[in-house]
């Protein structure tokens, strides 16, 4: 084990999906047959039917790093869960590829092998903090690896966004909302809302309102190390919603104030060496076969 | 009175709207003065304090016309109360220019004058009609002047919605929602959304999908007189909500389909015959001035 | 030869691809085997260097229909030079679907068996007719199946570009250029610019300005049977060309106008009778596989 | 003098309008009042039609600042020529304010005062260099405050255009051109082309493909360090340019490539000190008026 830069592995998975539970039952029995020392969150714990089992946070805790085995879902997930605890993060794909799980599981025994070795590449990408302010007190706060979004609620009618960067007032918008997005969520639900893609290792925030009424409402990137406050324009029945990556914070009330910032730590994803994020841009967006 | 078309003049209000209580004052006086029949709206009624209320679907029955007075939404409301009896109706704006309310309260005495004794244009545009099916039997039905919006509810994932055209598959996509606009909803909630303007008088229906996942799910334009039909993919915790106009149906379920097609008569809009929809265009979207 | 509704077939092609000559060599022979008259156009009668060959347009004038082997583009120069004559159109492609040319190279023997017994679809498409006065008179006159383009020529700088829909005055906009757009176009060029698809058989026309300088400038959709007037507002060095489809006419000076107007005659498209646009749509778009 | 941190002041001008001759002469009348050497740039000095004339790049060399009156093009202008001598730029509109000069002629006086005894904000922003290589040299080399746009030229046909960032394939996409901005050019051509706005200070370059024919060829930020090559695909009549800004680099062939990368030196930009980039955005996107 002398050679291997880590020691102790931890597996989180995507519940309720044949290939994923065939996928850990193979990196389980193949890590601990050449040593590994090898931990499971609740959902590859029940596939697998036995083996040490722990949270997710405590995989974060004791783990070197841990391998999340599903969808870009699941290792938005597994970040947010282990990333307090500076712990990097390995994705593997169900066959195709994603933003973020970038092996597929052919090739994850000759991929795995390598990274554990530390023959890998480590990138580091900012997530946010979101917090809920009610009367100036933080009543709620909550990371995201993707986007904070804010988004009207029940109500049939647009909301007025007002948004300050740095205590500076930046415009009072009428929308369904506006996303938040860092580099990595913005090839997710800001590009469907017309933002742009930032490459994954920009400091920057990309800020993209939700269907504007006012045209001229374009998105807007600021410098990533910018306080973004968000609060809302007076309307009696107005409400909206929070939601971070996929965690949802509905009640929030019109005399709140939403306040997001970059998190005080990144996360860490371990690539192969011949990751190209470039390249997963291509398959993913079909810009080859056009 | 012989020289004028109509004889029995309803008037609308927005609410809580001072400026409209003096106009609605001083078209009611004056209206009332050269001797039409004046019939009053519930809002515009306790504006005035005196007069003969009714409903505004009884408006529609008993007048030859009726003025809206208020923004867009006021004319919208009312058009969807009195389209039933194919009365016109007639825009009066607070001040600034709308899309459809193109009488100012400065002009409305010779404005309203001309169209009165019939030198005006008359616009007719189509309505949409939502049903609401489940189990094969329309529960629910509503009629909408700008728009129908199918959106997710709730929840925070993207919803995936399928679309057949005269029974037709389209496609099935995954997205916020999705907006079948009027040309006159087409300057509205479909231009937020990155529709295409549609002239008022094309007989056309937008297809707008909100935040598409897949970045070429565009809007799409199709005949007036087809109809189209929307269906849920399958997601266990899948809610959506359908909206006409500002109308909120907000119990649809997950096996319920959504039919829209042209409601069976357009409404009639009447205007001073200089009316210049693309002038409107110029003001609200502020062409001219950059 | 009583069972068929055509005698005499056309053939035009694409230049310079292989695979093109294989098809048109064994439509040729099965088609005479089968007792046809069999025309050729140029590039068609090059690749077999025998038959009769004739000038595209005559092509439209003495066969009762031509099969464009090729792309898109073959069918748009197809179409563009047979039209006059009424000349249906079948559009085979080269392995690869398109928006016109549906029919693959391995199925042509039983569709075309099939359209040519009169088994088929026949769509009819509107076309453009663009010309360009100069004081007042028609110097050129041109033919689009799908848009005609005015486009900033040489210069750096975007045009002012003045539009009048009917006599009456639309706008000024500063842009790189301005889309007219068929039905038909509307998945081509005009897609590119941000235009929405038009269902083919929509009575309409679309006009998609080229990176306007404002950016409420959207996308409109106007009646089919609108005449657009195109000219130029005054800057000194300003110098434009035109474009219908791939035909570039570039010495357009500041003071012409452009005038586009529906053709007098539609084209006529035929199809397999399970032609399904929305299918083509969804594979050429990319609609399936995400 | 001793309170001014600059001396010699330089002019330069928009040429053949009367308010900027108004303006021109009071500022030289009044600075040279107060004991500053005053240069003038040869639209200014025709204008005054006396001082000392130097061309625009001399100013660059002999001034302490240089101010450049008239819009922004006037102001791009002058930064281009006197960015390599780090000379600060100061903007004053003509009474309407642009992105980049900010101060206006109402208001120069005071303004001024301040800017020049130091009480002022000093913003540095990058600016792009582009380098046409032939045959592995470079040929031409040219900077650009806003933009490198390559386009295609004279041909009616998208080009082919493929990008290396840093080396590494990006993509190859069919399009009319490809909009390489800077943060100040995010809301010049790159926004009317569909891209963000970046904030003025990120260290961030924009890509910003022109009417791409795949629509998932959607704007990209990189770094701001990065460098972009572009290359041509293979089309046997493909023309293009190149501009910087408003210079135009025609005869661009199909195997040169075009680098772009940050140029060695930012310029500066001073400003009053209440001077907000935001309110210039809220003005001139019309974001208070709707």
């Amino acid at each position: 084990m002398s050679d291997y830069r880590f020691r102790t592995i931890g597996i989180s998975a995507k519940p309720n999906v044949e290939r994923v539970g065939e996928t850990v039952r193979r990196l389980y029995d193949d890590l601990r047959r050449r040593g590994f020392t090898v931990l499971l969150d609740p959902v590859s714990g029940e596939m697998l039917g036995s083996g040490e089992v722990l949270p997710l946070e405590a995989l974060g805790r004791r783990c070197d790093v841990v391998i999340a085995v599903g969808g870009d879902g699941t290792l938005l997930n597994t970040v947010r869960a282990v990333a307090a605890h500076d712990t990097p993060v390995i994705g593997v794909n169900l066959g195709r590829i994603g933003f973020l799980v970038d092996i597929s599981p052919d090739e994850v025994g000759v991929r795995l092998e390598e990274i554990l070795r530390g023959r890998c590449l480590t990138e580091e990408r900012l997530m946010l903090k979101a917090q809920i302010l009610r009367d100036g007190r933080v009543i709620h706060e909550e990371l995201a690896v993707n986007e904070v979004v804010v988004h009207r609620w029940i109500t049939p009618h647009m909301i007025e966004i007002l948004t300050h960067i740095n205590g500076r007032f930046l415009n009072a918008q009428r929308a369904d909302g506006l996303i938040v997005s860092t580099p990595t969520g913005s090839t997710a639900y800001a590009l469907s809302g017309g933002g742009p893609i930032l490459h994954p290792t920009l400091d920057a925030i990309e800020l993209v309102p939700i269907n504007p009424h006012t045209l001229t409402n374009r998105p807007i990137v600021i410098a990533g190390d910018s306080e973004v406050k968000i609060a809302f324009g007076a309307a009696k029945d107005m409400r909206a919603e929070v939601t971070c990556d996929t965690v949802s914070i509905p009640e929030v009330l019109i005399d709140d104030h939403i306040v997001v910032r970059k998190a005080a730590k990144p996360f860490r994803l371990l690539h192969p060496l011949d990751y190209d994020f470039f390249e997963i841009l291509r398959v993913k967006l079909h810009w080859s076969n056009c």
